[in-house]
């Protein structure tokens, strides 16, 4: 009568065949697999960033490589390595998790990321009514024989508004919705989202709130009125702001406009020299 | 001795097993079935809406009903009557179609639809400059047994400018790309896309363009600030140019602002009484 | 001399400029609209449907309807209401926004709804290994002047194995993965995700899990074997199965197979005569 | 009174406003900027891979560098550039926009890519009705300097059946709908999405069809049964197929199976060692 056990037919139980263990068997096509694992698994998420931790959900993806004998890898193990992430989810406790998910597979490398909305309570400018703000966090892993690097990947909607529409238009500015997205190798472990996406914001023409009275949206309208930028000054604004962190080893700089006078995208990127783009895909 | 067999292997020679007709059993469980087909058929389609006929990718659903004493249809006769629309593709085929669907199953019910990106050769406002616009397109039909109901829905990306934004600040008015969408009821075959997204370009703070050069940037970022309109606006400037429209029975009004200023959507609806949006569905 | 002044800049302090309130200004168009608020709004959501409660995030749309001669809504208060929600949610807190909310408005009509993946521990049939399993949640509600009625849907992935192609094949049967929806009005406040999920489990050809070891796959294989079914039997055995449960009003049934021979999918649906699908939009 | 030109107001005639071209300043942030253009542009696409050619609609992208000392770039010649391939699109064609987008745009570096879903009409095995098959499809460049280098990727559906279900069950296998994709670099301006599709599909335990018979599937119900494959095996088995290509230069092959038996995909993929991974993001 558990309310999860779904089938009620009792369990056929086995007749003696041999379950023979496929995956185990060697390979002779004599080809290495750079990749192989699960993706879009999804599980709950209480993150612990700050006080109180905020609900979440998150989609994972892990991967390990084969070499060219083996025949295929141990899928199930991987999916219960995720598993001890929930209860307690933080980028400390994401920092453990290669090393425990390639023990149990017994393999050199393990690519694992986990992508999930981040929300963080923010107040209105000026009547200071609060709300949630919601970003979009990613956290990536890259574990080779003798080394592990991080990713953390936060994208931030935010108002940006057109230099050019401002310069040359006798009246009003177009602006838009945008999303910029930093992602960077953080130095320690308690690197946080909220801090990448204080950043982002305030390099925008102006930051988003789920919550605005009038004196507020006066206050965002005229902040982004003072304040165009095209997506090539928002990259480079973040770029010289994260030049400055000492945190930060490494970083790409995103920032995509869903353009009010268009319906395509504009579109900047700029990334450190020695950024690990593998890592992201 | 590779570990998988290749397809190149010559196909089994069927042994005489009798292919038998499940489908066309009968059921016992006394329960009838208000749609049942196929959904997510992506094929071809040259769209002859004007001269010369425009490219594009539809993706289809086709249904019908079941008597409560069949067991199941025969879905491969949807797929194939809906090839039938790929080569010559317009408003007046796809009136055509649902009773061809019938016919081809025996059926007393037939519901159609197909979703397109329409594109339409426009024009920037000062320089005029060519380029195309897409427009979300559907076709839908519901056949019963003595009636056929057609409606087409076109959803125009266009901008909207904040009157409450632009009446409270000091200088500029937060503004964004949003979706209209008309879902309408003919009273003919002739009625066109382009023509209703025009009817929504015309009732939009302003229209959107693929290509605009600088004079054209600053027309339309004045033109967007002397036309403020909230979602509520917009349904209803529609609205009220849709009901001088001889050609329309019945509409449903839509408007989704993905605001500048939040990361949520302003929406409203409206619809005539006896708009039939169990067809939409 | 950056090119872009930073936001660091003080907030002008307001200059004495009228802050108009044009929301609640009269409108003079004679058009009433039947809804207008928020869309896509992200929050929280700490689920409280078993003990411990679950994480999660929800995606909410919350509407009112609008006189014809007011001229717009306030958005934000809506806003509001919603984020009453996140700590403690349940079915049963649910039922409690809408009154909320229409009081907050002044308004006779609302309409809510939250979109949410929820989580379920779940063991595997033979190793009973534990794992989440991730069900789509909504919870739908519409309120008018004298009545109230909430809809819960779920989603629930399951194995589909076609009755025909193993009738008609000498060997193997072609099976898939299939999204069968429920969406159900109950009659207590104490309905149950959980329940609905395990409803629809109970009758597919085999339900899933996240973690599965080879006996347990074993136990699948042969279980989805002996129970074929179309997307016919699969919405009509839940019809039966709903239509024996005491505390379900009205119903729609759903089933969309994601076909492993075909490119697009086969569907079905069947509903109770006095389902009110307009809640559902 | 044309119909697509949707704003009947007349064009204010410019007061003698400057009209500065702010793009073209000079920037002091020193901060080169690695890609600036735009994305999701959709276009239609005349598809001329076979006869008769083939309707689609493409989306697309187009990027260019920038000088750590210019401003910005001028957005709407990427727009014009890309209009260029609607009439008559193909890969030969493709190859020779980048040339002209960096001359359009004075630039040194250029990136372009497509996405259009690619229909080929296939014969079903027994009965050999005809119907199309959809495959996603894009083509890629990367300009720079004194180089030009261009990938193909084809996503083909397929059905997979797995090696270690059937192995261990007494009856039955679990299959299901999977992705597989591969982008290749070509040596050649011939090189065709159906091709590649083909190679794919050979591959696969069994390939899809939009038209089946009970004869048709009977056939590819046994066919997959006969020819289980992991994801790790049809990586493995495309990869020993493109190594006896003579036109592929680099390639990257992936799988991703969207398990009937999990709500989760298994995923694999192997690439050359030379594989320009950076053309693809």
């Amino acid at each position: 009568p558990a309310p999860t056990s779904s089938i009620s037919a009792p369990v056929p139980q086995g007749e003696p065949v041999k379950i023979r263990d496929i995956q185990s068997g060697r390979d002779t096509r004599a080809v290495a697999i750079d990749r192989v694992g699960i993706r879009d698994l999804k599980l709950p998420l209480l993150f612990h960033e700050s006080q109180p931790p905020t609900p979440s959900a998150g989609i994972w993806r892990a991967y390990t490589n084969l070499h060219a004998d083996a025949r295929g890898t141990h899928m199930s193990r991987l999916v219960q390595a995720l598993h001890r992430a929930c209860d307690s989810f933080s980028f400390a406790a994401f920092r453990k998790l290669p090393e425990q998910a390639a023990e149990l597979l017994g393999a050199d490398h393990c690519m694992l990321a986990v992508e999930f909305p981040c929300f963080v309570k923010k107040s209105a400018p000026v009547s200071a009514q609060a709300g949630y703000m919601d970003y979009e966090a990613a956290f990536l892993a890259l574990r080779e024989k003798n080394s592990q690097r991080f990713l953390i990947r936060v994208t931030a909607p935010v108002t940006s508004l057109c230099p050019c529409s401002k310069a040359i238009s006798a009246r009003g500015a177009h602006n838009q919705r945008s999303h910029v997205t930093v992602t960077l190798e953080p130095n320690s472990e308690t690197a946080r989202v909220r801090d990448i996406a204080a950043l982002i914001e305030a390099n925008a023409s102006c930051d988003l709130f789920s919550v605005l009275k009038r004196p507020d949206e006066r206050h965002v309208t005229e902040r982004a009125y003072d304040n165009p930028k095209f997506v090539e000054d928002i990259v480079r604004d973040i770029a010289v702001a994260l030049s400055r962190e000492s945190g930060v080893l490494e970083y790409r700089v995103e920032a995509e406009n869903f353009e009010s006078i268009h319906n395509h995208s504009a579109y900047a990127m700029l990334e450190t020299p020695g950024f690990p783009a593998k890592i992201l895909e």
